[in-house]
């Protein structure tokens, strides 16, 4: 039996039917576009026998019984950002349908080990400002008390969106129990980048998940007037900040994979006749390596100490959030690189820039890996986010050969 | 006779009583509050044999007629800013009310001048953004048909708020009438900068008022991923931005009283997690000079196109505005100098960054030239904005010789 690219591209063509406006993407995470893609998704699944259910956290296990209880999970997110694309998260849920689907009619339905697929819930985080919701109920990572009262741009709280969902908010760590017997876990993703793109590759190795610090940085000088204040008797905020979204570059460039951006720069008073006196900025830095994330945060907290001085101004630092670098697991990336040199006669490793379902299960110490296809023009969020179709075939297939390798290292493992 | 400094002070305090809330002073041109604010200066003059009369802009005229009809004339404005200060403006007023009333009791009534004291409308445009209001009709430098449709943040138009008061749009050219005899033109006004505060001195004699070029540049780049783009595959439009905004320094810096300031930058998305595709800024240069003014200026757009190339972005200039410099009567400034000198033993000559009622005055080519007086701390349009008052009742003497100096100098030309 093969695995069938074709049928998982035509699926995913029919979910953007079902689910897109002229925008893009409209699957929302507990919005009833969502709900309405979700019940297309388990239509799909009927006509094969297997057993699904919900979780206390929303995510939607859908299992095939092998004669082991040792499980292979597949998965991803049916999620969207508003005006999203057509394959992130969706592409790992079909990826993960057609192999369930390969599994299953090869095996005569009896697998040598049990499989099952996840649609986690609201990994976007998009209405909430929660990303990767249920994999983190799932690692047991979950923020009850800081999340139960998030609201949306309309006031509604997330407990309440929740339970019309059927969630309760108080239960959703009840999640960690479908970790049980979990031996494996493989997630298929667009890149969302411009990397393999730039390397001529069609798919790539993930190594793990870049580890986040997340900080606001406020330069505070002395609001004046523009034409009044002369410029050795100024203490700019601005200048002070400029140097910092300046000497980022240099600090990230000194790592291979690491990235500093400055995405918000907010000026005070803010106008044309007044020398800005406080400017708000953010950073956020991501790397690998614990190691070169602390150095590059220190470094950046340095430097801005600095600037602020050379500009008579001062600065304060407030942590947004962090996370650490999530490696995913030697041996999984090793049958990944196979997988990868077996279907396309090239592979590269590479870490994830953004955060994945993956990296919340990694930190469950589940063994993890992810795939990731080449995205055209490195363009994600948005509805001209789009791969090559022939990238997405052999996307497929390499996933397949891994979940086969994998099920072969779980029965190996025993 | 002499000038009673003690009565400008003591009245400028009884205005700030009546016209001030907790926030400051609240004198908004074409607000109830101005209009009080005129009434009880009106009721200030009314002891003096003087004629009265509003202009179609709004200006008041009061006039003291002398043995000629050639005119000297003092002013200021008493509208405010919203929680604006005590002196800004109301201290030109005063200065003049005090020096007419000196005038009127020692020539008994008949000076050998005409002598007239105008309340400029609207100097600030704190409601509507267009300053200089009534002094650019005077000066027939108007902009009827670019402001009859302005509006407050009520949405009230301009031409309406402008009839609740009396004044109709169509006719302020009409104030150019006023211009007729008039010889001279002095300004007292507070310095509303650090320099005389940082030099030690009271008074300084203003050279003129700087020309502005104001523009709005916006650099263009590629929104991204935080995560999943590579530093070197970045184009980076707040990188670009942040290089002209360290870049205006030394370009202003090149001139002795040049500045550059970079008083607003938004980015767009804005948010922690993309690259800055779009970030708009505002550049407002001012100099004295005209070549300065313009070498700046070209300066400033041709780096930031260098800038814009080095980032992989494009950027685009508009102008917001821009104004001429207008050098004060160098036979003014002299007798300044003078005045200024025998009052305080000391002087200092500098241009004026902020516009001024005078820079309008001296446009229709009547000889102008001001007075400053220090500002604490170079803060101004805010309710901590204040002068010593030894030095207040300074630089009333100052104006007040000045306006001797200026009447026999006048005199002199016939």
């Amino acid at each position: 039996m093969a695995v069938d690219p074709e049928l998982a591209i035509d699926l995913l063509k029919e979910l953007r039917e079902l689910t897109s406006d002229e925008n893009g993407a409209q699957r929302i995470a507990w919005s009833p576009m969502w709900l309405k893609a979700r019940a297309w998704f388990q239509k799909k699944l009927s006509t094969l026998p297997l057993e699904h259910h919900l979780d206390p956290a929303g995510n939607s296990w859908t299992t095939l019984r092998g004669a082991s209880a040792d499980t292979l999970i597949l998965g991803s997110h049916l999620d969207s950002v508003p005006n999203g694309g057509w394959l992130d998260g969706c592409l790992g849920v079909l990826c993960a349908f057609v192999v369930l689907k390969r599994i299953a009619e090869q095996y005569d339905r009896e697998p040598p080990a049990t499989v099952r697929l996840v649609d986690w819930a609201d990994e976007e985080g998009a209405r909430f400002g929660r990303s990767l919701f249920g994999s983190s109920a799932f690692a047991g990572t979950h923020t009850i008390d800081a999340d139960r009262n998030r609201t949306d741009t309309n006031g509604m709280r997330l407990e309440d969106a929740l339970a019309n969902c059927g969630v309760s908010v108080d239960r959703i760590g009840e999640a960690q129990k479908e970790r049980i017997h979990a031996r494996a876990y493989l997630e298929m993703h667009i890149e969302q980048g411009p990397v393999l793109e730039k390397l001529g590759l069609p798919l790539g190795v993930v190594l793990g998940t870049k580890g986040v610090e997340r900080h606001a940085i406020t330069f505070f000088g002395q609001e004046a007037h523009s034409g009044s204040t002369p410029m050795t008797a100024r203490r700019d905020a601005l200048a002070a900040a400029a140097k910092l979204a300046l000497a980022i570059k240099p600090i990230a460039l000194k790592y291979p994979d690491a990235v500093c951006t400055m995405g918000s720069v907010k000026t005070f008073p803010g106008i044309v006749t007044a020398i800005v006196g406080r400017c708000e900025t953010t950073l956020d830095q991501r790397d690998l390596d614990t190691g070169v994330l602390a150095a590059m945060f220190h470094e950046a907290q340095e430097q801005s100490r600095g600037f602020a001085e050379e500009e008579g101004c001062t600065v304060e630092w407030s942590r947004i959030w962090n996370i650490a670098p999530v490696p995913f697991h030697p041996e999984l990336i090793s049958l990944a690189e196979e997988a990868v040199w077996e279907t396309a006669g090239r592979s590269h490793r590479m870490p994830s820039g953004p955060l994945h379902d993956a990296a919340e299960v990694s930190r469950a110490g589940i063994p993890t890996v992810m795939l990731f296809v080449q995205s055209l023009r490195g363009i994600s969020h948005n509805k001209i986010e789009d791969s090559r179709e022939d990238h997405l075939k052999l996307a497929i297939t390499a996933y397949d050969r891994l979940a086969s390798k994998t099920m072969d290292w779980i029965a190996a493992q025993r």
